[in-house]
């Protein structure tokens, strides 16, 4: 055996993540490595955890990032907030709320299921009825972002019920930070999840988190530790926590920390507002740019994630053949379509710094030209142009 | 709020871990990120389970890196090897045999404890008492390479009486991979998690772990699904696996996974036993050094780890005041005592990149020099000089 290193391609990444990773996050990784103890390392984490409030518009104290990929944010959450026999009221429309119902039975809750159809928002009048009917329920969970079908839930009105029925709300927002509104304190979230690879164009492996003073008190108060030690958020805040000791929990992935840190240093830079209104705009262009091309939307306008578009694939074009295509002549991913979406639709990404123009012209210009070598009929010089207009 | 770059100094890491991470591993860690289905980056995937199987030397088929530090590496062992009402017969010798008792109860398992001192290899024969006396136990658990002791212990013998006695065998390597012998197949080790950031010296963050066929016969006997969702092997196999389709389970964290094939093709070609003979002949080195200036070793001489060299703070020496002059004067990083250990003794690790001889001369001159600032009678030279001869 004699396997050498390894020197991957420059891609354009517009699928649902990981997106465009900017050079400054790549340097940022490749900085020496410093013990996870260090006092230069601690004051780093410290202005992390600062970033990560304002990206999350919460003052939250246990604000931090999950040493782990988006999947253990999600467990972090349902493995705090649920002891054995909570009742958890699980809002599914689509694969991340269908994973948060595995997270339910897994940690020994009992689900109570509201279905909403996929690349539809979640039904809040169904919810209401959920916990009208439901009075011991103990938690929400919803998914702000469904990345598996490009829609956007009103995670305010539906914190908002949460609160009103004495439910602790907790949000999926791997997709949303960052690239939407989204106001933890304002809107009254209790616990939420991102992730790196989104939105903040980092590398993927970091789950940012945020517990609200109600979620700490519920954590506090558990009859039943944690059933996971590494997830368990009364040890990492050991680490992690503000004043005291910082007490060796687990080594904290220093590298990577320093891409979320650079990637979170580029939003402050930006402004976080500046940046929802970059992805809505750019969203307007590659919406017209598609359209232009005969192709239409899953989700309709009103509900749509503007960093996350599905659409359906046009009739006789093979799905494969063109993602082949544009990654083998273009270097340039979008996603497959997820669950049910399989085969059916494309997923076509602009977060973070995907989310600008020349992106949009080569997808445009490279689907184009790969669905015309399958006979479909399209004019990626009109596309470009509509793109181009709606640019304003 | 104005939060700008973080640009850390260049350390040496002559700690517990993280240990001095190569320009070439820092290098792989900011190449360009691919989509985590990338056929380019799967290809990568498999060349890094050919890797992991080298170095762990197992032709186990489930053999990877779990996408979270060493602490998610120990859950996932125990998490998919116990059920509720498991006994599990853990060894503690120091820290992380407690930890490992963490995870048993945190499972549902039924612990039965088998001491050994600190300082010291697990006791055999106690062990052997242990499961003579708990016929029904399914699990041995124990540390190969105690990091909070310096000792190692007699992987080889504990792993022939669990099986001797029916039980599958769960070993900590997380500081042993690539230090000191180990060899999964020969010894019959049933299910191991290792760290990247020790021996392998990259970056702090992955966890390769490796199952044989009994354990992973065992997973697949479950009557109760994992508890945890992020860590289900069952789960994690899907996108691994070889053969079939690559199915989404998580978001692997894509450049930190560059890094490990990058440490793990330089062992490759350093080769795996030189690479053992090179710890060992360091190690020796910096005894020599440390025993001319008067230091004596916790560990006894026949149990000792090369690559963690656990050494009691001489009288009159403030503890925190030496590892301060050495960080703030020298960049350099030793590592303080843990758990029992704390305040009493100093780690100093020789672990991968950070086993050189370089590395041996500046902490033996800076350390004579911090301890002579304290009024400690000592001389660097002749440390040196004895470090170099025992170099032969």
């Amino acid at each position: 055996m004699s396997i050498s290193s390894f020197h991957p391609p420059k891609r354009t990444l517009m699928g649902p993540g990981p997106s465009d990773v900017p050079q400054r996050i790549l340097d940022a990784l490749g900085r020496p490595t410093l013990g996870h103890l260090d006092p230069l390392f601690i004051g780093m984490m410290d202005e992390l955890k600062s970033l990560l409030k304002y990206a999350f518009k919460t003052e939250n104290e246990l604000t931090l990032p999950i040493s782990a990929p988006g999947s253990a944010g999600m467990e972090a959450c349902f493995v705090n907030l649920v002891e054995p026999g909570d009742k958890v009221v699980v809002c599914i429309n689509g694969v991340f709320g269908k994973r948060m119902l595995e997270n339910v039975t897994r940690t020994g809750g009992v689900p109570v299921i509201v279905d909403s159809e996929w690349g539809k928002p979640v039904d809040v009048a169904k919810v209401e009825a959920a916990l009208q009917a439901n009075p011991d329920a103990k938690v929400l969970a919803f998914v702000h972002a469904e990345t598996s079908t490009g829609a956007v839930s009103d995670a305010k009105a539906l914190c908002a019920l949460a609160k009103q029925h004495g439910c602790l709300s907790l949000v999926d927002a791997v997709t949303s930070l960052g690239g939407v509104e989204l106001r933890v304190d304002e809107w009254g979230i209790d616990a939420i999840y991102s992730g790196s690879q989104k939105c903040l164009s980092c590398t993927p492996g970091l789950s940012p988190v945020s517990f609200s003073h109600a979620a700490v008190e519920a954590i506090k108060a558990r009859k039943h530790p944690v059933q996971s030690w590494f997830l368990d958020m009364n040890l990492i805040l050991g680490y992690w926590g503000e004043g005291g000791k910082r007490a060796y929990h687990h080594t904290a992935p220093v590298n990577a920390l320093y891409g979320l840190h650079e990637s979170l240093v580029i939003l402050q830079d930006e402004g976080l507002e500046n940046a929802w209104a970059r992805h809505a705009a750019m969203h307007r262009c590659l919406a017209a740019g598609l359209e232009s091309l005969g192709i239409r939307f899953v989700v309709d306008a009103d509900s749509r994630l503007p960093q996350l578009n599905s659409v359906y694939i046009p009739d006789g074009v093979d799905d494969a053949g063109v993602r082949q295509q544009l990654l083998e002549k273009h270097n340039l991913e979008i996603g497959a379509g997820l669950g049910d979406f399989a085969g059916k639709v494309w997923r076509i990404g602009l977060m973070g710094y995907s989310a600008r123009m020349e992106n949009i012209r080569l997808l445009l210009s490279a689907l184009a030209e790969a669905m015309q070598a399958q006979g479909y009929d399209c004019d990626a010089a009109a596309a470009i142009a509509a793109a181009e207009a709606a640019q304003g």
